[in-house]
């Protein structure tokens, strides 16, 4: 048995690992992982709180680094096990396992990085194809789809969102000035934002009379446009699940998409045969 | 007459009081049960407020102690009257009617815990079966029904949701940093969670031009997003009320889209039978 | 010509002149009755505001008890021309012109009872008839039938909400306490109702870290149950709409309301004729 | 070659370059425009920033006074070579051009008016344009018609929305008052705006116990009244979809709804003839 021949059987033994979702092996490592990447972000997450980095700083500091270690090696076999690595490197998971590693290298020259490290909780996401939520799966990717069928409307809106923004924040910056809080445009762009959004932090508001009214333009701008969003979003969902629920076959060229009262294929024009509401 | 006997007309006697809602005797049971849950619930309000609880601190503790002697009575009672204890036991009511004694011995061991006895309030959800509130529990039924089929798209929802909040809050905390009010991971998390949700307390606000900028970033993305669980929603309630709408079948032509108040079939002008509206 | 007859001529004309909207005595008193509520409104606001009071203090008052003697006055003589001054008097314009002349009287017993006086605003809603607005208020009646048609399931979604509020509310004050504002529970219910409803003024504000996490969760809640009142009232609205445009008249017994692809009346089963889509 | 048609062949040259999009030097002059536009929005923006504004401030003076002579200049030049210079002079670009260019020459009388400068953003609408983004455009009018559908709708809630919103500012006027910062009725409808729209600053907020309570109903309102809106542009944005997919009629059966990328007619199964997208 040639090297590469022992290395290959290698390779199909740890794929049997790291992608197998029905060998005991294979479940074994997935469940391992989501622990491992859970603790790693509550390790992080504990290290950020004063009173705890004081007392665990340096455990919790070793423990981001075995974490790290772990992880990294992970990545590098899973690019050293996948028949196109290129491939997997630029994949959503590929990316975020990447990322996931990274900070932990740049708190050596950039201090204070590693509490990107929260990153990781993207890797969580693997969680639906461990716990085979399928149907998860499948509802997230028909929100996602929907939404990319919304997404130029959306584009058009937050474009207009942005300009009502710009146009209130430099408006305000001229009618309140510096010394209401509204130190310079930028920021009282932030103020519009704060406003439009409904977030209203208060951390600016307007205190002349004319401010207070303009800013009640905002608000009730902000409040009356969310329907359009809304609106957008709700139609093309409204619309992908009238498709989902009577999706029927054409036995001929296989077309599922035909609405609940098609007799014919609208594509090929082949017969659907009997509706539900035909005797 | 036997022990037993005596004990089972009892028993009858008893259930006839507690779920009877056509008898007289029924309906006053369940009428006094409302008013006393109110009561209590406004006794345990009136308590929390130093004002009151230092003039009529004393009788408030009695009568509250009164509440729960009343309610844990009827609570065995319930036991003791239904056929099957457990699944009571175990059922909604079941649980709220325990738990809305419960508070009260406990706040013997921790002090404050009967605060907690605002959970009766739910017990006022009887209200609908003591008003006859039939339509109303179909409504919440209907609600409630398409709810549950919206379930797995909002839970993958709120699971992205949780991940872009878990995503800013580390990174605000890296570029804003405890000096401007972000003092740890978590806390940052709760403050991209008050930021997302459009709540917007104001209790942590970014300072830095960079951190205003991710925060208006952030403040966008829940405005936007909020359409998703939204659409969702609408969506199935639409198509909820369309199936409700679309009941019935021609017995002619089998087409099933009638509506409710169709007395003929409005594709072959077949009739359709009697309304439930129709003597 | 008898008293009486003088009398019912009298009326008569006044009726013209108070309720005739094309006659031109009947619009030019349309007319003034706005401008004359619209300045009588502003003279409160204007009333209310420090500054102008010291200056204008007293040239307002006497306006305000100009202003409450004419539409005293108008009130008096529309229940003098009205055939059924009972059925005016209850009736939505007859109650808010009533409101809109008591608090002047009042404000002599409670001081400040006056700037109740806004009320009047109310009245302005008869632009709507002035102005022959009629689409306007056939939007508006569209708009109230489909709320109308909603109402249940929002009042169940307002108890729920409720319920909701109270439960986090009493929850808070256990967990945060007096010390950190939840000052009693029911200023704690005001702090849910605050949260909940994702106004967050921050005037109460949660501090330990219990009480952001379940804070975060009522946060989570409000931001997602906002998408229920909005799904029932798109579903009503959108199937409004639908019956609205898609309404043929039955020509035997002049039903309205059938659907897009109807043949025969779904009540008497009347043929409707051919379907646009119908050769 | 006479004055005149020297005249008319430049203008015919310099419409290609400002109007045309297809020729090179028109598509240069219209990205030169843009990135103009940017820079300009980008120097009044650094100049309200106080730092920027001491070590830059001349030089920002000076570009200002470049950009708005260059589209001072842009604008003669338009309204010269434009065969209905009226027309254009009050289209919607035309008066975002001249507005763009106003505020430099009005701060030489009103100081402060040039950060009003940052209106130019409106003329980045263009980049649609520019950048052949016609899609774009189409969900814009498809977005822009749907809400002009809505639009009488939405006035009767806005108008009744101030309607509540004046009723619940006086109120807590009188509630209140001036010593909890409810310091006019003007002010006191600032804070419902701000309430209702569910904003919420904190800048002013209840105290009383009874003001806290109005201030609840007040919040719920906002909070189930923000469905109007939503439900009103969702049904029309969704019938307004329904429509555009619904747009051919099949020529046996004379059927209109078939979706866009129908070939032959549901129904009766005859072709529907060439789809946009065949070749």
């Amino acid at each position: 048995m040639s090297e590469q021949e022992k290395e290959q059987s290698l390779r199909l033994r740890w794929r049997h690992i790291v992608f197998g979702t029905d060998t005991p092996s294979g479940r074994l490592f997935d469940q391992a992982l989501i622990v491992a990447i859970i603790a790693s972000v509550a390790a992080v997450m504990f290290d950020s709180v004063q009173s705890y980095h004081q007392k665990y700083g340096e455990t919790l500091y070793i423990l981001e680094w075995v974490f790290t270690v772990i992880f990294t090696t992970e990545y590098l076999v899973r690019l050293w096990i996948s028949d196109r690595p290129g491939r997997y490197a630029f994949s959503f998971y590929g990316v975020v396992d990447l990322l996931s590693v990274l900070p932990t290298y740049l708190s050596l020259l950039i201090p204070g990085a590693n509490f990107l490290l929260t990153i990781r909780i993207l890797r969580v996401l693997r969680i639906f194809r461990v716990m085979k939520l399928l149907t998860f799966m499948s509802e997230a990717q028909f929100l996602a789809s929907a939404l990319m069928r919304a997404r130029r409307k959306v584009v058009v809106f937050l474009f207009t969102v942005v300009i009502v923004m710009v146009s209130f924040g430099s408006l305000m910056y001229v009618i309140e000035g510096p010394q209401n809080g509204f130190t310079s445009i930028p920021s009282s762009i932030y103020w519009a934002i704060v406003t439009v959004t409904t977030v209203g932090y208060g951390d600016i508001s307007p205190h002349t009379p004319l401010g207070q009214f303009i800013a009640s333009l905002a608000m009730i701008t902000g409040y009356a446009i969310i329907a359009v969003p809304t609106g957008i979003v709700t139609a093309e969902i409204t619309s992908a699940m009238h498709r989902d629920r009577y999706s029927r076959e054409c036995a001929n060229c296989h077309l599922h998409e035909h609405d609940a009262d098609a007799r014919y294929c609208k594509r090929c024009g082949e017969g659907l045969g009997k509706l539900e509401s035909d005797t």
